[in-house]
């Protein structure tokens, strides 16, 4: 098949604006690899409108959508997977019935799993879905929580940089995954409001964490479908980097030798990049958002209608941001940096 | 909202390949236009494999999702609307419903109406969908029917360029229909079997039409979402075309003046670039199909799931097969001509 390979995506549609698949599809495509969209839901529109009509696809749905594929031997075809929002937990078990079918055959998977279960203190999934992807970690490659979803998944809150090292460390011991990042961290402990912290590690053959961290500026307004943004361009990234390494590609979840130091892993070296891309993107959209709002009355401005519309991911305009984001911005202005314990 | 316009996509949705809204979707949001998909169905895969899973989207639940957009407010920002494969006749009846609704706003909306019906001498949408999509084609802006379809609606039997030139003036004159564009027709009147015609026509002020006419070659072989592809690339180049007659874009349905001549109208000079897509798109598809279908044996070369996978459209290799074919090939190979009665 293509050199840049086919990822199965899971994850839900909405007819306008831009979450789950819509994201993954759009940015995994632009960036040259083949998208199988399976979605879990189709809503009219994402549910930060606090309105919306649709439905979601039943687990059983799913399983069927998967049995058609391979019926017709197109399930062969996937190198990757990458899933995020699943309703409930039968349809997260599908997701990962699905996983452990693809996982045991012959041929390599890589699975980045977004374990999407709330954030910012809110869990937004029913409280039966924790203790499915817990069962489910151990299957992935690669997961991407934020802050809120890793304390959950490993029990470790997270309150200054030791306590992500400690983190980062746990989700190698329990869960067996080669490789983590957490998204978002915001450190109660650290002066600045205007940073956030992303923080990742690649496991060594001892089971050792790798882990680097990354500083980012805030940027004002909140979005939906960063999450996805960021997995998908994770997704992208980091398969481009591991192909840079000769053979690597063919090492089981592309883990890099015991050698490598943290910042010099194809992961730290990637998210280098969608961070970039991730910063060029938002900031667009926050541009957009503020033109949009600038425009109403003090009345409008309080809509929350109006303010999702204004805050719709800007993807389609913001191509290049995605696809070359050098172009725009310095690369070194998102440098990994070792997270001491 | 951007300058390149948003479009309501109504179409298929399969999981993996490339047919209907993935097309759509695809092309337009790489050519800058926002894509707000509507999915008709969500199958496995195309029908084309004989074997399918997944369901059909009812037509109630079409107008559940339109009403979840109207809700919110997130119809107001659509200019253009493009429809395709739709399951049943209630189901077109919903999409008719939609797409009169966003007629009746004050705010202009284009739309291109695939009428899909059948291909090849054979109907593939129950016969009670004919006359549905009759009652709808007058609200159409631009229909894209294939040499079937144009005879369904239109009574005319296409059998040489006479009856070509006569079917472009009877959808004019039957549906008022301000553009067509009959996408593949074989004349058993011309010699040659290694070309096509294509044929369309913009309607002048009296009512006449201003028929022009390429001949376009054969590629050898059958690819499911041509259709899709030439609808969603004629959308796009046709916006742009007319974006560079100043002033256009604000007239009802980018009608030219009168004075403007068949070869010289922005559908004319659209569909060239169109098809210069087209043929760049399908040969790199016939390329890789033929590779594929190559390193088989005998049995499996007639094995017809072998050959749909081998003949999945080629678009996210094809990327700049898209956004400037001018760059591969030359743009005056398919230079529109008049078409003589």
């Amino acid at each position: 098949m293509s050199s840049s390979g086919k990822a199965l995506a899971i994850a839900s549609h909405v007819v306008s604006g831009f979450v789950g698949n819509n994201v993954v599809t759009f940015v995994l495509q632009t960036l040259g690899i083949e998208v199988s969209a399976l979605n879990t839901v189709q809503f009219s529109n994402h549910t930060g409108y606090h309105q919306w009509t649709g439905s979601k696809v039943t687990a059983e749905e799913i399983l069927q959508l998967w049995k058609g594929l391979k019926n017709v031997t197109l399930d062969d075809e996937f190198d990757m997977a990458i899933t995020g929002y699943v309703p409930g937990d039968d349809g997260v078990e599908a997701v990962g019935q699905i996983i452990r079918e693809l996982k045991g055959r012959k041929k390599a998977l890589f699975w980045l799993l977004d374990p999407v279960m709330g954030d910012e203190g809110k869990l937004y999934v029913s409280e039966s879905v924790v203790p499915v992807y817990r069962s489910l970690v151990g299957f992935a490659d690669l997961i991407t929580p934020n802050q809120y979803e890793i304390e959950w998944l490993t029990g470790q809150a997270i309150t200054d940089r030791a306590s992500i090292h400690a983190a980062l460390q746990l989700v190698h011991d329990k869960f067996s995954v080669p490789h983590v990042i957490i998204t978002s961290i915001v450190l109660p402990s650290e002066t600045s409001s205007s940073t956030m912290i992303c923080a990742g590690s690649s496991i060594t053959s001892p089971g050792k964490s790798r882990p680097f961290f990354i500083e980012i500026p805030v940027i004002e307004g909140h979005y939906r479908g960063t999450g996805d943004m960021f997995s998908a361009l994770t997704l992208a990234r980091f398969r481009e980097q591991v192909s840079l390494v000769p053979g690597l590609l063919e090492v089981k979840s592309w883990v890099s030798p015991d050698d490598v130091v943290p910042t010099d892993l194809p992961l730290a070296k990637a998210i280098e990049k969608v961070l970039l891309s991730m910063n060029l993107l938002l900031e667009r959209t926050r541009k957009v958002r503020s033109e949009r709002l600038g425009k109403l009355s003090e009345e409008q401005k309080g809509n929350r209608i109006e303010q999702m519309k204004a805050g719709e991911l800007r993807l389609v305009q913001g191509v290049m941001d995605i696809l070359r984001p050098e172009q725009s911005a310095d690369l070194k202005v998102f440098k990994s940096q070792v997270l001491e314990p």
